[in-house]
């Protein structure tokens, strides 16, 4: 079988994580080159301008990593020369350009696929399967908890477009995929409680956002950019034959009972640690979908939904009142 | 020692607990009458009519479990006979009748506490400790879930007063308790999803509400008046520090583990087995500040607070928008 | 219904917890009279000689918890007045005698239960449920563990026939009731390890024992006077079709999450707390047999077996080999 | 650096392990050959005879990953050739053999590491570190459960040396890996109770073991060839100051819960899956301790005395009683 060539536009975090999971874990595919100015180190492959990498012949399929304001742009130069497309999340934080590039996208005739890797992370599958097979009835109210262990860096924080197309992004993905239907209206509060970096980036590290589907149901999501005891990502799914809930992965397993209390272990605390076979599911989902033709499992429009209500959210907390998707429909048909 | 001489207004299944609390687990107490037309089995203490039970000599406090509208009414009459009161929750639908009664209460100098039971659940209990001694550092968020087994006869639904006055009055209770801040600002939604006799009702049986504090913190509570899995009671509180949660009670600590999966037992599935503890421990804190002239646990203002917050609530449901506490104040200055 | 009246010889801690029980909590019963020379508190109830208590015409059936040495004797004396019995475990120290009086209580027809309280613990019964109805196939291994937090009295330990006979002998009951078969042989290994007192009474603090039944299955005991983190009673059963086990009752459901770990709450450390229901749903059970006119559900002869597999294990351990429980039968049969 | 040159002997399911993780996942290493007659695949590097790869001047280490009833020989080998050795567990079943080998290998100045691979799992290692650091104050008994998924072949079985050898051995090492002390008594019971094959191997397939350490603490063990619930893999340490426990790892985090009970996920049901990390770090160390000429961390006497535990437990089995460690060492020195 032919292999699946890529390049990989940005070779940070997260661009390693794929690169290494492309090199050594996944079948029917090869990292031929790469495109990231600042890395130094040798990979045994070429580090490319990125017009260069995506136009090359030998390349099949780009994996963006780059920074996320270049996101719209990379796909743009993927839909022009017909090279399927793996794109982290956000898409980009310009509604307008989301909107061009992904009619480009179609246009082309591309695969696109986003970066929600945490589909593919096995507690969360679980829950999936359990809501689609009917396990806990129709389902009313997903839970969604999601606490980073440390704030990031006020540079990343400056250029992230705000916690909720950052990071809550993650969440309200989730949400649509649990639930597996469109959100109608958003509600956000919160305030920078844990963070001087958060004050200075003018953006928020606590928040609470309550979503309302199409039919009613409802999502509870809870962020914050810091707590002391780890990266902590659960979520649970209630309904009318039941609720099924995901904990944390822990370090161990041990429990220590002493004069004092039970003591055990607390959830793993980097999302490499925490989603390590998410990352690695997701690529290969990514990879067989070319080899296999088939489409991709997180579309555009998953981001771009995604992307609605994060900017819902944000009108919803500068604005203090519920705020409807319709409304940013409009407004996307204004621009 | 003097014992302090109870009668008991209603003899319905609250009325029934406390009774037999009273009579088999509480010191320096004496149950002495009961008021309940409708109550039929034979009690060795003679069942009177209200107004008699009340301003009867041998009676010192009087317990109120008698349907809700008329709560303030027999806080006004104990006020007048000089009786201390035991009250349960809500104090009353009315706002101006709760105002009117406080001020009675006050007046007469009379004890009033109301029966937030849940504040003296063992596990609750730990909670508030670990917030008040710091052990999260600042607290936060507090989220709530708390879920009936089954909705109430729609004869009980339709005098209720709605779920959030019913049913998530506890939990607003709950986390003014907790967090021992003041709740400023309500967004509720939700919906009639789980029983014909709620819509009959003109009710709601599943919502979520989220709570501002007046330092701009947060609470999430979901309610459901139908969980098939039983009766889901559990909270967890974020802060600073750490984070703190108390998971329900079970019916054993057994698990099976076979080849399609680890199985255990669900939550205690009635308020009565989930809360005994909590309903013994409330009424002995209501005898001890008798006995020992003190300060009740749960006070007139307690229930007052947590009214307002359930009539935001109700307002902001109906108008689809975050509900200032203030707002309910000036309401009641108009009233 | 004509009700049981009771008579309970010794008012010590477990004659308390029945009296309790009987008067308040149990159903057809009323307890007439008691027997304890040291008991000085009014009970409302006259407090009689032994030989008056058990003759009396007013008394249906006896109690007795008094010190194990009088046991068999008692019981004795209630076979010649033809009065039903509950006795406490273990029935008496000596074989000879606890032969001859379940002698005399056969041919006096009165029924006998032995006081095996943890056979109606929710915890224990579920898990006999399950292997009863066939969840776990055939059952091959049980392991039981069984710490005590704290050992008792010089004074207990020395009149308490050591710790196979006072404290394991519960685990040997628990073993034949899980089970459902007899045991056969015994391996016990143990020393004296947390407790001065204990080598003092010449007798051991921590043992393990092996059981062999009949089939050549298998139950592991572990045994400590001694835990500093509470009341350790858990057990499990494992079997051709799967695994059963159950896990301790714990002071409440809180776990605090912080920077070194996660902390819960330890087991409820002391007897009556963790055995509460199985103290009263035993006694409930005897007082049932009475007025049904059923079998006992603890009978004498579950009293010997117990008996006969804790003197094999204190012969296990002095002679460091497997003792058969027909060595047992072969020595009785030489008294 | 210079590379750690690797040959492997034996590519079979552990063998394939430590090339994919010396390949992949450990720096400073390089797999230059293996040797493997049944080996098909083509791995880039040379399949070569086994006195042919372990004299190779290419080669500076040997792992041994051929069936058991060659690993002394080729310790010998290697330590003629001089080369350091990574030997699966167990070292041989002929007791000579071992006490030659071993002494070749002191003579020789070579290293040799014992493929006890769970001393390195995460749990396990939390369990340890706790023990060490005194957190459960003087350990008096650890409790080990292992039990695997499905019997192995018949074929394996026969060549195994019998589940205490094949099996146990592990157990045997954990225990006194945790405890810090020497076994000096052994008694088992067991039998063939859930496999035919066992039956025809004339081996037994549920097991328990009680070992007594110098200091009369214990260990109790307990295996079975099949559980069906999955690969269940626990340990705990009982001591003066606590308990310290293991539990499984399992597929994932979700519970479920519905009208009938909560259910959540089995343990990882292959040693591949369940000590996928365990693998890694062993193989690590062994490479470190070459890199850093420091010792290896199992050493030939682990295997050893492991190996002369399991010979007690068989002889146990047979005769029916506790066998002493000190008897083995007679056994060995008739030999």
């Amino acid at each position: 079988m032919k292999k699946v060539r890529i390049g990989i536009i940005g070779m940070g975090r997260i661009g390693k994580i794929h690169y290494d999971n492309l090199k050594n874990k996944v079948e029917n595919t090869e990292v031929v080159s790469f495109s990231d100015p600042f890395f130094k180190e040798s990979l045994e492959i070429p580090n490319l301008e990125v017009e260069a990498l995506v136009s090359c012949k030998e390349v099949d399929a780009v994996i963006i990593c780059s920074p996320t304001n270049t996101h719209a742009d990379y796909i743009s130069l993927c839909a022009k020369h017909k090279k399927d497309v793996f794109c982290e999340k956000p898409h980009d934080l310009s509604l307008p350009r989301v909107i061009e590039s992904l009619q480009e996208v179609k246009a082309a005739g591309i695969k696109l696929m986003l970066g929600f890797n945490r589909r593919f992370d096995p507690n969360f599958l679980k829950i999936k399967k359990l809501v689609m097979d009917g396990k806990i009835g129709e389902p009313f109210l997903i839970k969604i908890t999601s606490r980073d262990p440390a704030p990031p860096s006020l540079s990343y924080l400056k250029s992230s477009g705000g916690m909720f197309l950052d990071m809550t992004i993650h969440d309200f993905d989730m949400a649509r995929y649990i639930m597996g239907k469109e959100v109608t209206e958003v509600y956000a509060v919160g305030g920078a409680f844990v963070s001087e970096d958060v004050i200075s980036a003018n953006d928020i590290d606590i928040a609470t956002v309550t979503l309302k589907f199409e039919d009613n149901t409802m999502a509870l999501i809870d962020n914050s950019r810091k707590a002391v005891y780890g990266y902590d990502q659960r979520l649970e799914v209630f309904g009318s034959g039941g609720m099924a809930k995901a904990e944390n992965n822990n370090h161990d397993t041990h429990t220590l009972y002493n004069e004092i209390g039970a003591h055990s272990s607390l959830p793993l605390d980097f999302f490499m640690d925490r989603y390590t076979s998410s990352y690695l599911n997701e690529i290969k989902s990514f990879i067989n979908s070319i080899v296999l033709g088939t489409n991709v499992s997180v579309t555009g429009e998953d981001g771009f939904q995604a992307l609605k209500i994060g900017i819902a959210a944000g009108i919803s907390i500068r604005e203090n009142r519920p705020v409807k998707i319709n409304e940013i429909n409009q407004l996307q048909s204004i621009l």
